[in-house]
């Protein structure tokens, strides 16, 4: 029984729609057990079974706190406590919507990096018109060295591989401008480290061309895939606005959508963040999956389910296997 | 009658769009000649009118080639010789779809700067779910300094005022993240400057939230502001593709979206990046419009157009008199 400690105090709608979510996810998926962390007043609205063990926490970190601080401040906050269980073996995986800055420094902290990682960094399942790609770092490090960029490109690579199961990925460079000279300092000199990697490096990758699936592998700073991922989601939503809007302004147009229902449907569904779940953050010693800080009931089910998977692929394991590899054969690279 | 000088050879689809874009906008815009800038035997082909002169240009910029090295090395390039026309007088504006950093360069060096700006930034228009959103800088420079945003967000808000007609417009700084502490070393930096200064500062935003429309005018460097664009147009592109997948699979929504066609038709042109013409590059001493560098002859139109409202509007000179102002009002700021 996969056993996974959840952090019912993360995310703009905690606790109430994390608890929905676990909720959910206890009564469809049943090889799954979980470990609700957070204050015993929260839990104990929660109906305690064989599958829901609770452990109390009686702090948590708000989404506005500045993450070091509120590790140093808040040693019994619900986020440290689910990440001192999975050190402690007790669950394999931690799964919270909330600060992801905590997270990050509480996993760094807690759990410690891989042998040969310098930035663990979050790495994003994105939806194109071809095969889905790995977007890294997508808000982990917001200030980053080139050699940064080049450990993200081994790592989404690795996750791609064995993970996505795609052979040999095609790893860009997120920049402005296709051609190798283009791009602001950081890129460039992260440009030549990749070119001189034995990853499947085709270059400086557009915007416009992630979601034409030109990818596998993308790779940035921290600050800009946020953004990349938050205005991705933005448009998705204004563009569907703007659609319902014209629609809404013509009864031919209203009628026609309703008897394109069901294409609409799979349509909203295949554009809809929410399905995709949890974003793992890659280089920390355990399963750790961030969750959207938006997350309603079905966000947390599918983040679950991503954490679920990862244990089960034993992602963290050939992580480190496959860096330990890496060093062997270029102790260049990764040190 | 104003004059617009049109680089001929700028642009993915050079010369033939672009020729063809000048046509069709000579057919529709009675108050307005052309002088279009290229190589003589591509402007023989362009059929002769009192309202469309020829400059012959015997070198061009291509869209691969470094903007500074064009610059020195090709005296005669089209853009250049555009430019020049520009400050002979000859022309009140400048159109052009090519290199953008090769305008840009060329611009500084032909026209220079107005006085006070130290880093000239192109200001896109985009479309919200709200009013129109000023992005400024869109792609000019790719590594700034805090004060350079602190210029954009003045001269975006100048822009958003005496063009778009905006009264006190809020200015935010795109981030991850809405609160201030949240950002890389630049824009937190930034963020102090912006909210010391006298603007309508609402703080950070995510991207999210530009598409929201919850500020008109959007600050940040060139590289970010110009993945911003180009991740938007992906994604709009996407998922209009991938409803059109959806609806193709199944004959009742097919006869559905044929129902819907006037309300779809209006919905594509709204979320057409080719409907919102060109940017200018604001801060050098003249109107100067960069062309997307995919420009076809719709979009080639829609720029000149739009160069067409900046003259008519004094954009440059209403620009430099507000400036002017600034600077009196605060000689730090600005300078």
């Amino acid at each position: 029984m996969i056993r996974i400690a959840l952090d019912v105090m993360g995310g703009d709608f905690a606790p109430h729609e994390i608890l929905k979510g676990a909720q959910e996810t206890l009564k469809k998926v049943p090889d799954l057990s979980l470990v609700l962390v957070g204050p015993e007043e929260v839990l104990r609205s929660f109906p305690a079974s064989s599958r829901a063990e609770r452990v109390p926490a009686p702090e948590w970190v708000s989404m506005e706190e500045s993450p070091s601080e509120a590790l140093r401040k808040k040693p019994r906050a619900s986020i440290r406590k689910a990440l001192e269980l999975l050190k402690a073996g007790e669950v394999q995986a931690v799964v919270s919507a909330g600060n992801s800055g905590a997270t990050y420094a509480g996993a760094l902290f807690v759990l410690g990096r891989l042998p040969g990682v310098r930035r663990p960094a979050i790495a994003t399942v994105l939806p194109t018109l071809k095969r889905p790609a790995v977007l890294i770092d997508a808000g982990a490090n917001v200030d980053c060295k080139p050699i940064h960029l080049l450990q993200f490109g081994y790592m989404g690579a690795l996750f791609a591989e064995k993970i996505l199961g795609i052979p040999y990925p095609r790893v860009g460079i997120l920049s402005i401008g296709e051609e190798g000279g283009k791009g602001n300092f950081l890129v460039k000199r992260a440009h030549t480290l990749l070119s001189q990697s034995d990853l499947n490096f085709v270059g400086n990758l557009e915007g416009r061309q992630i979601y034409l699936g030109e990818a596998e592998v993308i790779v940035c700073d921290g600050f800009v895939g946020n953004i990349c991922l938050k205005v991705s989601e933005g448009v998705a939503e204004a563009v569907t606005e703007m659609l319902k809007m014209e629609v809404k302004k013509d009864p031919l147009a209203l009628l026609g959508f309703s008897l394109a229902r069901k294409a609409l449907r799979r349509f909203k569904k295949r554009t809809d963040w929410r399905e995709y779940g949890g974003a793992p953050l890659l280089g920390v010693n355990g399963v750790v999956i961030i969750g959207h800080g938006r997350s309603d009931a079905l966000a947390i089910k599918n983040a679950l389910l991503v954490a679920k998977k990862f244990i089960e692929t034993q992602l963290v394991e050939r992580l480190s296997e496959a860096l330990k590899q890496e060093k062997a054969q270029k102790n260049q690279a990764l040190q």
